[in-house]
């Protein structure tokens, strides 16, 4: 894997980032600090745009999908809980010669602080055995600094949802199967940040936890779980962009399958090519232990082919975790499931009994517990059944921001040479963005401003725009320079106010000219047309 | 000031944010974590959707406004230029008895842990002096955690804004006047976090840094500053809230109150009536030493009239502080100037001179810069004007995201009472947001669920909504309960697809019932118009 600096279009893209505003370096004037980058004006409303479209269409759009926003510092009991403390960390080594701390893994590419010639691994420093070194930022609350009052900045957005499962079931009217959404910051204090924003230490993450039935309550419901190719032909009861159907007798494997479909429909919408983008599922031997399927969404970035989301099949193991640590329930009430169970006849009961309480017991065991408490409890969980009563299972499709933005750049990147009349060549940079995600949605601009006709009238086209899209005013230099600057922006649509505009050409009144960014084609639009042809494009 | 716990209204509006999903204690399944808050399914729409029209008044619909995003953690050495390492704490005592820590003035009114009967000040545990107790969250970027790499999460969004400042003037084509505006997380170790959200360890801002010229650049270029009554006679060029329209001539005093008038008219906006809101303009003793006027804007909550947004007149303290620490320059180059400059009267320019010099003076010397060093630098700046070079000046109005919040639930908490047939009462609350900040939009209802054609028109009306706005679909239980519902959440208009709807009276064919929240009315809208009915309304 080519590393930035050695990639020509990562440098142009990086350059082109700074220079128009996109991604600053944090804290440049101060000589910056490693791993965390800002968005400029274009890079926030970029970010924003993708932010609100994932929010729309997994929760907005959606009757069985709820929002969360929960702070970054909660409880260490959580992380504790979720595992994060014990062994989300990295193996490190420190060199008591030099007094430097690096990666176990990575000594063989680092060199030596003092004799830079030769690698970590070979040089003379005297070293310590590797230690786990944890990627959650510490840190204290409240007025005394000791291990009572650690707490950490969440290393991702999704074990808030788990720890508000209750709190949201029990307030939003919603039934499993169900989602809760969340976009916000997480934190990882990745010892090797890199490829400019792909691995920083700051990001954004943006999650949907979506819980489902166990297998054994859809069986018990529905008398068999559907696996694919069953449902592939019912007909969807309302538009959506997967093929599949969601239907009551889908267990975890459709589930999975359902949201891996949606999430890539979600990117070839705000404009990544469907080649652009490879789904890699997980081999067994790759899977953490409580996953029962994992897919990769992947990008082809300049520096190589690179996770944009994971879509993970979790099993309960979330929800169970948090039941045992906090001591409270986890398990929903499923009326549906308890009129099914007495009506079935004792075989099946005693056959789906016995599955529920393997996997349950399965779990106990891998965390721990004893073979004989981990029986008993099982028991117990598998005896809720015939009341109703489950810990559901989630399948979670969990993206990166800033990743993403960073994809919808390099997949915008292009460039143009152009000769103008003296021969003279010129290349210059488009930004193809979809519509939808452009920073800026038009351009307007009055043909000359020093026409105080053109410049009235131009006003009046933003004013009528503006409420309803980003638009950038422009009356400074050539046409030709304002619509390359708006090129470079991404911007897809400029709006030329010209003299035809104020009726030179009486049958061109009140029109102006839409000139596309990718091909430079221009057509007239009337002006009270403008709404109408702009925002079905442009959302 | 009455506590919460003491407010029988605050304690009604805990208890209903909790019930109905706004806000949630932070971890509560683990016993919480004392001053954190979470927001449910209807408060992450709540505060998404103020956000989103803060961003939008203040950004989208201005040319004069650009947005950044920045990170949380930056460099600490920003916090060094703002001051905030070394001034940003409370006293604290600490009990060498009990091993307490408490802050210096408040030992009057907290129980001593060992003796509850005792306050901490009255009771016999040994205490030392008052030590500064910094209010900023301390955390380790990078592997080794040493003083070296201790980093912190900002205590406000406003310093990112003055770092990226000169980043932000190259790569955007403004000009001053211009502003940056950012929202975003920011963290303050608060030692005794109250009044429910009000004041938390994290909580959310909302920040617009406007830059401007020095008064002494204005006076140069246009001959005089105004003062307000020559202006607020001006016809205003573009439709605005304030009753001022931004002229050239203005200098700081009439920019702050410009922005003042903005911003009251931003929460009149959004549904807080002008008699719940205060102005208080900061009394000179209370002025921070670098701040030339400061307004408070105060809202009138349940447990005291408190603090919503502060706009601060900051002078061009903030950018020479980061040109100090930074060694990098924050002036800026002003053509206007330049040319103003050269034609001016040796006389009046030696007055400006003279001015400027002294400002500039006066802030170096008062941060500790020797008189014979401040005298020379300040003397450079001076002449720097003749060239067109100047530090902007800023005015920062400063909104707290989270007690907005706050404010728009109290605002919007009534109860009504209700007595059915039978006589029996019912008192239920009916929250009265403004449309435009309203978690939902619409609740859209079939008259009956088991009525395929009912639930079918339902489902497109559902539809038709959903791409542009938060839509709820309820179908559960009778029309009566599922208003009270939405009513209990804030919903300004229920949809109900009735017989009528499906042509029983062939007049009112593909109408539907509009049932308004606030007073219970109700008419008929043709589903073809519904939109454009509804999207004036909630935008």
């Amino acid at each position: 894997m080519a590393e930035p600096k050695e990639n020509a279009l990562m440098e142009k893209i990086v350059s082109l980032c700074k220079r128009r505003g996109f991604i600053y370096q944090s804290s440049e004037i101060y000589g910056g600090i490693n791993g965390f980058w800002d968005y400029g004006p274009l890079g926030a409303e970029l970010k924003r745009n993708v932010k609100e479209l994932w929010w729309n269409t997994m929760t907005r759009q959606r009757d069985d999908v709820v929002g969360l926003e929960a702070t970054i510092i909660m409880s260490p009991a959580i992380w504790k809980a979720s595992g994060h403390v014990d062994t989300f960390s990295d193996p490190m080594i420190d060199c008591k010669t030099c007094k430097g701390r690096f990666r176990a893994d990575q000594t063989g590419e680092i060199p030596c602080p003092q004799k830079p010639s030769k690698m970590v691994s070979e040089c003379h420093g005297e070293k310590t055995a590797a230690r786990a070194f944890n990627l959650m930022f510490r840190t204290f609350v409240g007025p005394v600094q000791d291990e009572s009052s650690v707490a950490y900045l969440r290393p991702e957005t999704a074990q808030a949802i788990f720890a508000q499962f209750k709190n949201v079931l029990e307030t939003s009217r919603q039934k499993v199967p169900f989602g809760i959404a969340q976009t916000g910051k997480a934190f990882r204090n990745e010892v090797t940040p890199r490829n400019y924003t792909f691995r920083s230490r700051e990001f954004e993450q943006m999650e949907l936890e979506f819980f489902i039935k166990p297998d054994e309550a859809v069986e018990a419901i529905c008398g068999t779980v559907a696996t694919a190719a069953e449902v592939s032909e019912a007909p969807p009861s309302a538009p959506q962009p997967s093929t599949l159907n969601p239907q009551p007798n889908w267990g975890w494997q459709l589930w999975h399958q359902y949201w891996v479909e949606e999430r890539i429909a979600f990117y070839q919408g705000i404009g990544l090519p469907r080649t652009t983008l490879e789904e890699y599922w997980q081999k067994p031997e790759e899977l953490a232990h409580y996953a029962r399927a994992c897919v990769d969404i992947l990008f082809k970035f300049p520096f190589g082919t690179q996770e944009l989301e994971g879509i993970a099949a979790r099993s309960d193991f979330d929800l169970s975790q948090h039941a045992r640590f906090s001591g409270k329930s986890m398990g929903v009430f499923d009326e549906e499931l308890r009129t099914a169970w007495g009506k079935l006849p004792k075989e099946k009961q005693d056959d789906l009994w016995r599955r529920y309480y393997e996997n349950r017991k399965k779990y106990l065991v891998k965390m721990g517990v004893a073979e004989e408490l981990a029986s008993k409890n099982a028991t117990e969980d598998a005896n809720g059944l015939a009341k109703g009563q489950y810990i559901p299972h989630v399948i979670e499709p969990s993206a990166g921001v800033d990743r993403l933005i960073l994809a919808l750049i390099a997949n915008a990147y292009s460039e143009v040479t152009e000769t103008d009349d003296k021969g003279k060549s010129e290349t210059r940079v488009i930004l193809k963005f979809h519509p939808r995600v452009a920073p800026v949605k038009a351009g307007v601009m009055p043909l000359l401003k020093n026409k105080p006709e053109l410049v009235k009238k131009a006003h009046e086209v933003r004013d009528l725009l503006r409420p309803w899209m980003n638009v950038y005013y422009d009356d400074a230099g050539s046409i030709g320079r304002r619509y390359a600057r708006q090129d470079e922006a991404g911007t897809p649509f400029c709006l030329t106010i010209d003299f035809d505009t104020l009726g030179e050409k009486p049958e061109l009144k009140d029109t102006v000219t839409i000139r596309y960014r990718d091909d430079g084609k221009q057509e007239r639009v009337a002006i009270s047309e403008l709404l109408n042809w702009l925002l079905p494009k442009v959302r």
